[in-house]
């Protein structure tokens, strides 16, 4: 159980090191009959796909995924579904005065110290590029979701301290760091610029809201719903944090100011307001899941920076790879994928948690 | 998989309804030879246990935990650690007036939807009392990270917005408030009675600090440490968003602000800061591990609420039951406990990441 | 993951040594709405209870089971279901005069070589007694199978080389061996009075007829049908072998001898014939299940046996407990429980296994 | 859960259908350290490839392995190891005449039934195929074993009604049935030269024994050795039934016959005999672990068989495709790979079953 494999129902294995041969993901446990395309994946893919902007790593990966199973005649089989993104360009090269130092931010010391030693290239297994693995899971996962209604989708809501002040989604795609908002996206743009050219690197927040939600989603006790995806979000490898509906604005309210009032609704009951953000109790409550993550800077940068190598020796670096001054636009679908993956996984595991659903499903109802 | 087994190696299954004969834990995956008593257990769930003071609820429960099974003269045997708790004070009839109403805020609505019927006496599993067999499992996992070192500590960091501005861990245990700042626990003390007054309730938030980590605990990609821990404190019913280190602060540093610098030191590597709260890509690196958990104000408030009930007809409550105007106090030690059991797991799943630590465990190294 | 867990969403997690406090299992994921009482898991218990005839342990326990948590007003809540079992007549003593031997047959040196020591009063964990956790879960699992009309009956086939030739259900509560054929449980009761008084014991066969099956249960590859069944049934302590449909016999018999015709059926596609036991590929036909379990000779005997001591030190034991002269009678509820306890879990697999059987759960199709 | 992940600790998640694009496995979990390389895969590969005499299927594939992630420099990482292998030789066209009829014996029937429709090519996933999966992780698995001494090896020790007489290991490389028995080789290559001209086909059984072991792998109650190998050995595709030691010998013997008297040895206690097949109480006794398996003649033969179509119409078939006339040869390999990936996993997890052997994996005793 080294780490690599999510979900309990619908199971995401991934693997692939930064500079390795390939990457990819096997999923097992998605139902059958679920149509699904090689392009469906490739689209989300390509948000995550590097070299789309000066303010991305200008690594060339077209990262085209194959899909090796699992799909016959368009249509998922119910088997395990392998699907596979080839290396391309790989400069390892780049890593070789680095190869023995412990970069600040990076995994680096912690592999070493509990794996005995790593691949050094390009920050093999804890780079950003394993997400790859991730979002072929949640593309699949989101098609399985939307034959409920149900759709998440990530943006990115403030970098560094410039947060988003207005929402549409239609913007996010129409600027270079994914903000809904015109107008912030801007000024973001201009601050990462100054950034840059400092050597320096940026973070931010991802918001993640799904809609077409309806109630049930979740388990008692340890598998809340808000406790899945506070582990799917927190384990990008960037998040520092995670909040759901009010977040950490909870904790100076009172009750009579946080409880959302229940009362009748279109189709039965619904909450006058949504500070809880979607579940009670951990599980889903019919009204839209609202999360935030907050996303450190990318710790690869320029600038001079003391360390220690393997040695334990203080050696000064400045790290000369391709980075991502900023992940924050690549970073969204990332968080989407996690989402989907905790969400297609709890519906599976909802529809076991009657007698008279099993009823349904085995058509004995 | 409904949700009330926590862990991959060190596994707690808890049961146990509130106004149920009897709430527990099985601990499955406890190394043996690890010496434990009923009253090391015992100690923790004395800070868990309701009664203590004006400011939590006024049931009356011991909560007097036996040692059912794993355990032969005096020591862990390696097999499942059964514990248990009987219920002695339930006022089942408290909650008649509410039985089919949706308390705002509440787990009602959605367990209803789930499971068709839930268990209305007290909240049923969605109770706070189910946070017994977290504590147990708590003390177990304490235990074993006790051998190695590894000591976590939680308390209260905030009631609603006043915030403890000075540590010293000596103090919790001397203000019903469980914070470590004399001057900040009497101030919240104060406000808290205003509260009360108004038939209201408050929230704040936990921390934990943990010391005596060793590097490598943790796995990549998806079982990271942050991940797992978020999840698990997630996993406590009011809490809202979780951080580690700098937390939500990242959003808006530089990468040169938030990279903590590696050094010499004794014993080895060092950090020079600790803005990562102790993890670097998801791994332990021995520096201590700084978390924060937002928690929400007691949803059970006295106050008139609006809320519909099972029929979807609008009505209006005043919820009676014995209640906490703030968890806070108590809440700690859970927080401490979901640290300890994540540690507890971790530190098993590591000793066998490399093929020299099987040697050495097998004594073939 | 010590080993105590069983099941994948219908979890039972048993505790619980001979001569400890009490024994019992904790069910996670049994589906809500289930009606349940604590009579019909005694019943099942009464199945397997001690001291019931000169053929088992003289042992006395009522092994009356209490329900702790997860059943409200009669159904299951969807939450753990808590049941326990007191142990009463423990004679540790007995064990004393053995305490330091590694008795022939039995896990006393591989216990003691894995955990460092063990609980040597009746065997400890590895007692028969053990079972009592395993006969709960499958009670309840039997209860969700019968409201689909799948019913499991287990009955000993065989006590030592005599065999039942014929097969009456009926019979088998009307002798003190539980075996479906009057005049063969004659001739095993005679022979085992003789065995008996050679101080020694006997072995046999169960088998097991599940009827009610509809296709579909079991999963691909690695958790087939049978493959989880033969685990499930080899776990059980005394058994050393498994077998399907024909099984070893296979092995001497050509393909079209062996091939199941298909034909057109009541209610659609049925076989001829049922070489295969019940499933193809792993996954239930629709036709009855068919297994035979091969159960060993009690290992303690009262004759006297060689051995050796914790320090290596050869010494002869003669093993003075009270111990069943043949297990046989009480092992078929247990054979029994455990098929019950893997056809609940691969039902509810199998709910998830397409998006139709999705949809159709959740209403939507 | 759909079944195509094995393990707890050492987990292979096996992808790829008969005539899909590739088929491979992706092992999580092996420890970092280990030596590994794609020749010493493709050894164990190389035992169950097809076409290599004329009696196994002649489908020509090379079975050429790519590691495409979790080693860098010779060594395991620790991160998943993904390993891959092409389909080159795929004949779908011979499937098109049974493309809908459920053909006796296979899996066609319970897959439409489970899934709502399969991949007929060649079987798809149910195809003997699939098991490259296996031999891939069996591979590694056999590696992390023999740095413990552990040796598993699997042989064909009855082919039909007839059964090798004499052991020589080397033997079985030199016949093509794979038998360590040359003369009942002989008999069984002419007794099936027969079996084929009838367009029928045989099974026999594989034996495997175990060499090298240790006291202490196997988990008490569910997780025997026993009862992991027997589900491990009875999910492979043609096995209908398993036996440890004596097996089903052990239900016509008494007591005193079966025990084994444990001994002063060499390095500790010995056995003085070994029926219980290396385990007791389903912890390994540091015996070899002797296990037999059941394997049924292939189920597709060329003579023509009653069966029924999709819509449940009778038809008759006489299967074209290309196929074993006995799978004796390749199975035994699959067996040895299942074994080693249950010794693997059960090392992993014997390493934590004591506190002093976490203290000693961490360096800390």
């Amino acid at each position: 159980m080294a780490g690599s494999i999510f979900g309990t129902l619908f199971r995401v294995s991934t693997f692939g090191e930064s500079h390795g041969t390939a990457l990819g993901a096997v999923i097992d446990g998605c139902p059958a009959g679920l149509p699904l395309s090689a392009e469906e994946i490739q689209a989300y893919l390509n948000r995550r796909k590097p070299g789309q902007s000066a303010f991305t790593t200008p690594r060339k990966e077209a990262d085209t995924c194959e899909i090796l199973s699992g799909v016959f005649e368009g249509k998922t089989l119910g088997t395990p579904i392998a699907v596979l993104v080839w290396n391309k360009d790989q400069h390892s090269a780049d890593y070789q005065a680095i190869w023995d130092c412990y970069r600040p931010g990076h995994a680096d010391f912690g592999f070493d110290r509990k794996f005995g030693f790593r691949d050094p290239r390009g920050g093999g297994r804890s780079s950003g590029r394993e997400t790859i693995g991730r979002v072929i899971g949640g593309a699949i996962a989101a098609k399985l979701l939307a034959e409920f209604g149900i759709r998440a989708f990530a943006y990115v809501s403030a970098v560094g301290a410039i947060e988003a002040a207005t929402f549409d989604e239609a913007i996010c795609a129409e600027n270079l760091l994914g903000m809904p908002d015109p107008e912030a996206a801007a000024r973001a743009a201009a601050y990462l610029k100054e950034v840059m050219q400092a050597r320096d690197s940026l973070g931010g927040t991802v918001s993640c809201r799904v809609t077409g939600m309806f109630p049930g989603l979740g388990e008692p006790v340890f598998d809340k719903l808000d406790a899945e995806l506070a582990k799917a979000v927190m384990s990008i490898g960037a998040v520092k944090g995670v909040e759901f509906g009010d977040g950490f604005g909870v904790s100076t309210r009172r009750g009579s100011e946080d409880n959302d009032a229940f009362c009748p609704g279109q189709g039965g009951t619904e909450k006058k307001s949504n500070h809880a953000g979607g579940m009670l109790g951990g599980i889903s409550d019919g009204s839209d899941i609202l999360l935030r993550a907050a996303v450190k800077a990318t710790p690869s940068i320029g600038s001079p920076q003391e360390t220690v190598n393997k040695n334990g020796e203080p050696v000064t670096i400045e790290i000369q790879g391709r980075h991502d001054p900023t992940i924050m636009p690549r970073a969204a679908v990332v968080v989407e994928s996690m989402v989907n993956l905790v969400l297609a996984d709890l519906l599976l595991r909802n529809s076991v948690s009657t007698v008279e659903k099993l009823k349904r499903a085995a058509g004995r109802a």
